[in-house]
């Protein structure tokens, strides 16, 4: 049975994982038979925003671990103690944390730094050949764990695509509820929210994402 | 096109609304071809709970229709604002904020209190024959709701069970991929969580107990 990686960075689409996308994640994984275990940095947010007004709340903090602990009902652990070898496939769901907590994108762009520990993890999966899923914005820390012309999507977005090709990627235009994939690299990107309107749109495309890393060998 | 409305309690599994269960809940609901939009009261959490260490994080505050929108991607309204003649239907996920924000049988038991202003809003439904759905613990809320022996499950917890009926429900065990109707009321509720020991065991049962609303006249 196929054990999977999955690494949070919080717990809502505006400062951390977004929802639909990791549930719809998990969901697939579990049907396809595999299995799944969270991880996440172990540190604040990079802020915390009021998902019903879309504001910064200043001055509040909040802890990436934490908050991505309510994404996996408690069961979750930094993600210093993932151990790529214990896995056979690695998943990053998307959402803004992705580009503020696992890498800094969202602020920096094409001067993206990846958060260390979670560039170890994902570098290990990738050097030791093993597939993986990044969706959504996610795409931005992967072009920094593979660079090198890696194939990658985050949908159509001309300026958010041009500083993934200054981090070394090309990316490839794509539909929400299509994949591209990268057999060298058995890297897997769907644009998801970038591009969904709709939670089924999101959905096509994510269990395309997972079905796909989860048959490469 | 049928529309449903959504109350939710907040987002994580031992503070607000289950996340599992609502993504999968609002999944089935587009998938079945109709709409919904998202409801919450706007008011203070009970408390906040550290989804890793399980604690409560003492002092800390967090608005119940705030942290929903981080189930709902912003896009929610105060619980005041859903009339409920402008919807087919009503869904309720679970998770402890449905027993601990929206009524009070968390602490309270058999002596719990709905919110004021969902108890507006689920008696409408009932009064109006209109169809509900209530998952995991938030039948403890159906219970104040429509009373008089009304036929509902949270799966086979006995304490539980004997809170619902002290509340003046009648309470059907019932598996964890299962559902229970009472069709007289419209009222259709799962175990969800309160059995679930996976992801695929709470889809089964939530799956059907959004269907079978949704196939109701």
């Amino acid at each position: 049975m196929k054990k999977v990686a999955v690494i949070l960075s919080g717990s809502g689409v505006f400062d951390g994982s977004e929802l639909y996308e990791t549930v719809i994640s998990l969901l697939a994984i579990r049907r396809a038979g595999a299995h799944y275990e969270c991880f996440a940095p172990d540190k604040d947010q990079l802020h915390v925003v009021n998902h019903l007004s879309g504001e910064v709340a200043e001055g509040e903090k909040r802890n990436v671990l934490v908050e991505s602990a309510r994404l996996a009902r408690g069961e979750i652990k930094p993600v210093t103690e993932c151990d790529p070898e214990a896995f056979d496939a690695l998943i990053i769901p998307g959402g803004f944390g992705a580009a503020k907590n696992l890498c800094t994108f969202a602020v920096d762009g094409a001067e993206s730094q990846p958060d260390e520990d979670v560039l170890n993890v994902c570098k290990a999966f990738a050097q030791s050949g093993k597939p993986a899923g990044y969706a959504c914005i996610a795409p931005a820390l992967a072009a920094s764990v593979y660079g090198n012309k890696v194939k990658l999507t985050i949908g159509n977005d001309e300026s958010t695509a041009q500083g993934l090709e200054e981090l070394g990627a090309q990316h490839v235009e794509c539909a929400v509820d299509e994949i591209v994939v990268d057999s060298d690299r058995k890297l897997v990107t769907t644009p998801a929210y970038m591009l969904a309107e709709d939670i089924l749109e999101a959905e096509a495309g994510l269990n395309k994402m997972v079905e796909t890393v989860l048959s490469m060998q």
